[in-house]
């Protein structure tokens, strides 16, 4: 078993070389969507084997895929512990507009206590942390549990290749839980776990009426006209509670207990600010559910794109032939993202008139996963979350999607906890993306805590 | 009073002369859109005036427009006859795509009795026809009555100076009745006449929810999104019958009378055809209602537009922070192409959310207008057309818009006798644009015995 304090005061001691090395994948530009940066996303994945070598792993390789490696380690040398896999992605999302940025986004700069760079906060700085963490553990008793990393370079292009490598290597990441550190906390000194994500159901919707631009005024008032119909069905999709109307949509939500709902109430949170946050004037959803609720743990369905006819300056006097819309459902525990579909087309099916001609493209989503709130991984992550931080763990679910662990979920039968050292104004994905460091070293602790708990 | 015999005769015999100088006109790309053609633009101006010299008219000038110069010429010198005011416009379409053309636009070709350019038959074959016809009777007798001829140059581009032009000329125009030449008959060997053409309120809506556009998964299912709002407000346009809901809408619409439902009801269409026409697969509108009553003396509403969001390829989870769409109403008789825009504010006043900003943008129209069927005008013109045809014509409603008309009685109370020879299949605004040569012909005689009878 690794003796605790040495690890930290190892940690507390090196922060100046840990700063240093973080700065130094920082540099690299793993910019996953664009090909002029192959070479860089090579680099990365090769410079954090090297940093798991250093954890005298049994197996530390790149794993090929059709598009960028997956570094892949593992040590399975603690018989009767549990055997943990420990996800990230080392990929970053493009830095433009470059002008934006107060420093270049690929020279992280430290101001103010935050270091500013393109993936310092998503999530660089988050897994390079646990792998310090780590490197604390291995020179001061060892790895207290059977491990295996999994850190991919596509979780910026919607992890492509990732369900078909799950697939293939079941028994390779067969594990008792994930630990996935592509996550963050509440606030600045308010320690959090999201503990439940939203899939998603993502479609195109395509109209068809006549089969070329009519003038609308010698064929307007005599046709079907797609842009028209396509309002209509869109409209048709909510009823005035604000409750999606596909047949079957709510059939498999789950009931919300109600100490969920008492813990989802205590946290802090304003109307005010979510109207801040949001940039709206005014907050709208699901009749009889909070704020709160509507995001993290409802269902929803909105439009993400709508185009027909004319888009130009101006007036132009045309009935189009063609209307489409984006449009995207939001999922909750236990509705199946592979249900939306089917009832996607029985809803179009029953309401576009005969007139029309109508096509359905999926453009895929992934499942919603929740977290149990009580499990003693999640407990040992509260506790180690209290020591580090000095304050209670707020458990908030959360809107987005991450499909990664839903797919976990599903294949590996596995949950994930969600411990990451993020802050929610550190605007990742935009410019001067930034880590707060003193919650980089927070969370170094953290997750030496964390291991030496699960590990014991 | 001019000898008709003779100049019929003499039509006739100067056939391959009048055929050179339409090929001639034809062969100037005035199109009055790009500016490169400003050039083409006088020369045909003057071209015209040229041809109106040659009537021996008391004044042929060019009024200048901020825009394109108007062709005027008048001869007031028949006492007690009438007064009429010849509309034509000069200017054409733009003939891209080039690659389209059998031969090239401004190169007039007759293949197989039609005679192929740009403007051949919108409307230079038109217009030129008519003054062929004056040219017949000022050689064999005289003008029959007080002439006015206007013909402008900016008809393809909204007539953007006419209406300022007439209201500042409201005594030099002033008229018994307007000769529009901008118009055809049924088909190749059936005259016809329009008698009733719709407006037009067009408009562009924009919705604004939150000031950026915001991720779909953090703030879904909490905030409004425009684009499912701008699909909600309208598809409430539109009740379960097909008509359009704006309060007031259908207030001042002309109750049909029986003879005119009879007429339209004896015109030789089938829906099939209609189909056909419009590349529809169903047919779709106003309940109770046919659909050549649909089209000539209903109102209806259109989007002629609308984007938003996300519109790329794939799937981006995007809020969107605006949503626009453009929309119009035809409009027919005695609907005020002026009331509808605060039609539409109050409707979007009455039904946006508060949390949603929105503009409606005027974007202009024109008013609806519905000529006398049985006034002395349109008898000689029915009467002329039985002659050179030897049928009965044919009056039906058209769903365009021609704004001239509309403007024409409202500014100068004078009602417009349509009388071309252009036809359906014409191919205008479109690649190999045709003129029936026949129909010209056919047309100088026509003219020449309407305006014989006019002058009576």
């Amino acid at each position: 078993m690794p003796d605790i304090q040495s690890a930290l005061d190892w940690a507390r001691e090196h922060k100046d070389e840990h700063l240093t090395e973080l700065v130094d994948v920082l540099s690299i530009p793993s910019v996953s969507t664009l090909p002029e940066h192959k070479q860089d996303i090579e680099r990365c994945a090769n410079w954090l084997a090297d940093k798991l070598r250093r954890l005298n792993l049994t197996t530390v390789e790149l794993k090929q895929t059709p598009g960028h490696p997956i570094v892949y380690g593992e040590w399975l040398e603690a018989p009767g512990k549990p055997t943990v896999l420990i996800y990230g992605h080392y990929d970053v999302q493009p830095a433009d507009p470059f002008d934006e940025w107060d420093s270049p986004p690929f020279e992280p700069t430290v101001r103010d206590d935050y270091l500013y760079a393109r993936g310092a906060s998503d999530m660089k700085g988050q897994i390079f942390g646990q792998i310090k963490a780590m490197e604390a553990l291995v020179l001061h008793g060892g790895i207290p549990f059977n491990v295996k990393y999994l850190i991919e370079g596509e979780e910026e292009i919607g992890s492509e290749n990732l369900e078909a490598f799950i697939d293939a290597n079941l028994d390779l990441l067969k594990c008792d839980f994930v630990l996935n550190t592509d996550a963050g906390i509440y606030g600045m000194n308010q320690p959090g776990i999201t503990y439940s994500l939203r899939g998603l159901a993502y479609f195109e919707i395509e109209l068809r009426g006549p089969s070329k631009d009519l003038h609308s005024g010698r064929f307007g008032g005599t046709v079907y006209n797609p842009a028209n119909e396509l309002c209509r069905l869109i409209a048709g999709l909510h009823d005035a509670d604000g409750r999606v109307t596909l047949p079957g949509f709510y059939d498999n939500v789950r009931e919300l207990p109600q100490d969920e709902r008492d813990a989802i109430a205590k946290l802090p949170y304003s109307d005010e600010e979510w109207k801040g946050m949001s940039c709206s004037k005014a907050l709208h959803g699901e009749k009889g559910f909070s704020t709160l609720e509507r995001v993290g743990v409802r269902p929803c369905l909105d439009v993400n794109g709508i185009w027909s006819g004319f888009t130009g300056e101006g007036a132009k006097t045309v009935l189009p032939a063609v209307a489409t819309a984006k449009l995207s459902t939001r999922l909750v525990a236990n509705q199946k993202h592979t249900d939306i579909p089917a009832m996607l087309n029985a809803y179009m099916e029953a309401n576009t008139p005969e007139g029309i001609d109508w096509k359905v493209r999926d453009l895929g989503g992934g499942p919603a996963s929740t977290m149990d709130r009580h499990s003693p991984y999640m407990k040992a992550a509260e506790d180690a979350l209290r020591t580090t931080f000095g304050k209670d763990t707020l458990f908030s679910p959360e809107g987005g999607s991450i499909p990664v662990v839903g797919m976990m979920q599903e294949k590996l039968g596995a949950d994930s906890i969600m411990l990451g050292f993020a802050l929610p104004d550190d605007g990742i994905h935009g410019p001067n993306e930034r880590q707060y460091v003193p919650n980089f070293f927070k969370g170094i602790e953290t997750y030496i805590h964390y291991m030496t708990s699960v590990g014991a």
